[in-house]
């Protein structure tokens, strides 16, 4: 056996960001050089951030990352850190490409590199793309075709990344009959409820099915729609676990491994491999340094425990927010706080994610208000000592019905219109992001109103269902008090418990409540999962034991909701637009065209 | 020889409309049968409206439009057209299928079948699928493997599907070597300027390259973001064009050929064949009717001409803004009407699209608007004679400043969204559909503001340059007393000079001008056409012939348009989605889940 030690470097880079992305490759580097490790890896396209979405089909784009990647490689040798093999995620295409109709442009590749000594010393990329769900990979990468393999002090190291091991055929069945003694696995494989479990469960399939130990090093923060939990993970050829990194937090989780020594009988060079996946494999064999290092003590490893749900849905949210914010230039946010559950979630949120001071409350009180909305509110602003103003709205909606006459949902929209109005000002003259308080059970059932409640530019609880809202809100407040990373320490419950007992109304019309427009949110979300994230058709609901008129109105209502957003779309909206080609770009682009 | 006298139905489908669709089939079928043709085929996905998406990936609704299929079959038999071969596109699956990791749900297929005697005679699926620009289809697609040939009198006729034709290898070959006297291409294959050349010159390229003839037939209609232009075409085997619909318009296009009568050698059954792009197609020979029908005399042929450019776009935006407010169940649009040019264009088209009567303009003056913007906007009024009212927003304005302490950019977008509320408000209160006026050169530099002018529903000129904006607008004014199809007879030029003459302003504050934030749009808009429609480079910019520091300029503008339009996206926006699946499913939903 070979000892290695590893470090994985869970970090959260940006997208579009080059520099910046580039600054922590050689920053977490040096952490690992520090620590004694022997090998330091990086996320799945840390070099440009994930998903980069169709900046991958701008070339100059592709050039950049090129370019970059040569820029860190060279970068890391002059601090000092060349000796140390550090392997990375970035964008980059075939040397020579055979261009065919229905491929994306310039060939773009999901890319891994080995860097050593100031030099690219080997190029991959992945072979599986994902195309489902949040992932459209067909449309911007085409297939890696190579799997490397490099000798590491006498342990044969090959890499894959991410879909690779989620996928039968492929690099893994090519590692394994390569006799590799370490499978690394570059990732940026976003948090969805209770995929630790699995993560782990298919880690250490793989593991076995490779016949060799396997490190996952993931992503961490928000990007935009996506936020990556981390949860970095080392396996044994046995499957077992060996070391796991915190979720949701930057980490360099280092492991001391006992692997096989490499046989001396691969040579140096590229062969041919059948991946069985009806692909071939170029397998490419490159020698670092043949020899263990001398035996040496072991250091404590670290197996974080994963939360709890609620705490990592919470979790997830706080890191969203945060990166959200940050990640799009702003400081501050600001939110109406209607006395309700929702807003008072999402300020406690945005409290947790970038302190109280940097949250900024309007209270809208309009002739519908009852007076415990606004107590209530200022209850909250109190307890969590964020920013808060009054902006009454009486004469702004009498202003409007004095020209024109509206009645039922269209003078409900009014209103909630004119407070959105309030919130973009405010917004516009003091630079503070918007944060909007809709939940999935309202969103999912158009119980909203666009450019209204609905506008702004973040919505923390937008996938989150009214049932979790009430139960993040109470565990929220039964943390006071306890010491956790992505909380703020308030003394107190945050939330007053007035506003987690109250009946939910939207406070349009006088006496108004949620259960007049909505069934109850304790069979409501139910259902909406089964119909909204499962995808069961009607007799499938009913099957599944959901009362079959409930189950007609659930699905009225979603698909009118549905048909209705789509009617009234985006900020730059529907039309035609094959008179050319649109951008179709990640948000967040720090990225200078040259 | 053998004589065909073959029926392409150029028709309109509405995606999930299965049974107004099934209709139609049944409709063109009959006229395609009292016309005398011994063939009649229907565009790409006709049963289920094109584009699909994410509906391809919910099982329930392939099971519809299997059924769907089915009912077809039997309900032309019932009327009668049962001896009359039909060929149309649909949504379907495989009978059986493997199960792989990273594959659309369900394997849908992008399907085609010959309809005859009240059954299915024959099923395939696109082989070639899309996937860039505006198509998503390894998305929600597998791909299809299978060439049918079916001897129609005497002639062998193969069938292929729309991407099948843009890319080499594949069935185009295949049809070739097995003797096809006609191929036929059911295709959905959206507008864009120029197309119509590209796409005649496709068609005989791929005929001589098969060595037969090539029928042609193309959907029409807007759908969503898309508007498909017909264009139906017919080529003999060396590539002469025989006949072709006109653009824009529903169109039965009959034409008699004279084809080859396929050889009594090929027998029918299934074949593997190497489609020389790395795959295997079955070719399916079918053989329905052995014998040639005895001569008869030939009918006229259509072969109309393309339209030219400035009408073929105004057709087309006539059209799509036709469809995309008939289909999401409106009959009428309001817009707000400010004596710019641009609103003066999108009323022009609505009162095409829809009819005068069928439009509302709200005139919305404020302290800073000029009297010409009133008085001119009157004129456009009286000229169209389309509902208009006058609500002077001033007062609300002053509302809003009583307590909001605002200034610059944020005092102008108040005012902009103070007009989108009112125009929303009247919408909800009498079911308008919201038309708003951004052009591409305003949105592609963020001139506009996020929920103000930019809020509406259909958005017809956002994908037309500045500079196009006025050269449609004095095409349409000599094109009063002309008649057109697709234009509303107007005695006199609908739009009043003074509007188009005028320099552009926001008139947002006093004296504003857009040449005070924009380059003169004689240079910006082929500035933006290179960036933004051919993705050119900053480096590839200048050396195009752009002046340096306004491609910097320009580059800087449109990045941080993209950037802010990303920070403050759609109704329901951007948050972590990964909690759950969330729906991506298209605008137009009829289809009622079961």
């Amino acid at each position: 056996m070979a000892q290695l030690r590893i470090a994985l470097a869970q970090v959260n880079p940006t997208v579009g960001d080059l520099d910046g992305n580039a600054g922590l490759i050689v920053e977490w580097a040096a952490r690992a050089a520090a620590a004694g490790a022997h090998l330091a890896a990086f996320p799945e396209m840390m070099l440009t951030g994930y998903p980069v979405e169709d900046l991958a089909l701008r070339g100059s784009f592709v050039e950049a990352s090129r370019h970059a990647l040569e820029r860190v490689a060279a970068r890391l040798a002059d601090e000092g850190l060349g000796d140390l093999p550090v392997v990375t995620g970035h964008l980059d295409r075939p040397p020579v490409g055979l261009v065919r109709a229905g491929q994306p442009s310039g060939l773009p590749l999901n890319a891994a590199a080995w860097l050593h000594r100031g030099e690219v010393l080997v190029r991959s990329a992945k072979h599986h793309l994902p195309n489902y769900g949040v992932f459209d990979e067909y449309r911007v990468f085409v297939r890696g075709d190579r799997l490397p393999v490099v000798r590491v002090h006498g342990v044969d190291v090959a890499t894959a990344i991410c879909e690779d091991l989620w996928q039968d055929g492929g690099p893994v069945g090519v590692a394994g009959e390569a006799g590799a003694g370490l499978l690394l696995v570059l990732n940026a494989s976003p948090y969805e409820r209770d995929k630790d479990d699995v993560r782990l469960d298919l880690c250490a399939a793989r593991a076995r099915e490779a016949g060799c130990a396997l490190a996952y090093v993931n992503m961490v923060g928000g990007q935009d729609e996506l936020v990556f939990d981390g949860d970095s993970i080392i396996v044994g050829a046995d499957g077992s676990l060996l070391a796991r990194a915190p979720q949701f937090v930057e980490h360099l989780l280092v492991a001391d491994l006992a692997l096989p020594a490499a046989g001396p009988t691969a040579e140096p060079g590229r062969t041919p491999v059948d991946a069985h996946d009806g692909t071939t494999i170029t397998l490419d064999r490159i020698v670092l340094s043949p020899r263990p290092v001398p035996a040496y003590p072991v250091a404590p490893q670290t197996v974080a425990a994963p939360l709890d749900d609620l705490a990592e849905i919470y979790a997830a949210l706080v890191l969203g927010t945060r990166d959200y914010v940050r990640k799009n230039g702003f400081r501050s946010v600001i939110l109406g706080l209607s006395g309700g559950i929702d807003s008072a979630l999402v300020a406690t949120i945005a409290s947790d994610a970038l302190g109280p001071e940097n949250v900024h409350a309007v209270l809208l009180p309009s002739r519908y208000s009852s007076e415990g909305s606004v107590t209530d509110a200022e209850d909250l602003v109190k307890r969590q000592g964020i920013n808060a103003r009054i902006v009454p709205i009486a004469d702004m909606v009498d202003a409007f019905e004095d020209e024109l006459d509206l009645h039922g949902l269209a003078a409900e929209n009014l209103q909630a219109r004119i407070r959105a109005n309030v919130w973009m000002g405010l917004s516009n003259e003091h630079g503070h992001l918007v944060l909007t308080g809709g939940n999935k059970s309202e969103l999912a059932t158009g119980y909203s109103t666009l450019y209204g409640d609905s506008a702004g530019g973040f919505a923390p609880i937008k996938d989150v269902f009214k049932s979790t809202v009430w139960d993040l809100a109470r565990w929220r407040d039964a943390q006071a008090g306890v010491d956790l990373p992505f909380l703020h320490p308030f003394a107190q419950e945050p939330i007053p418990q007035a506003i987690i007992d109250k009946e939910p109304s939207a406070e349009l019309r006088p006496g108004q409540r949620d259960i007049d427009s909505l069934p109850d949110y304790a069979v409501l979300d139910p259902l909406l999962a089964d119909y909204v994230e499962r995808d069961l058709g009607r007799d499938a609901l009913v099957a599944a034991g959901h009362d079959p008129a409930l189950a007609d109105r659930v699905i009225r209502l979603v698909d009118l909701a549905e048909y209705k957003r789509r009617q009234y779309p985006p900020g730059p909206k529907i039309t035609p637009k094959n008179f050319g080609r649109d951008r179709r770009l990640p948000i967040t682009n720090r990225w200078q065209e040259h």
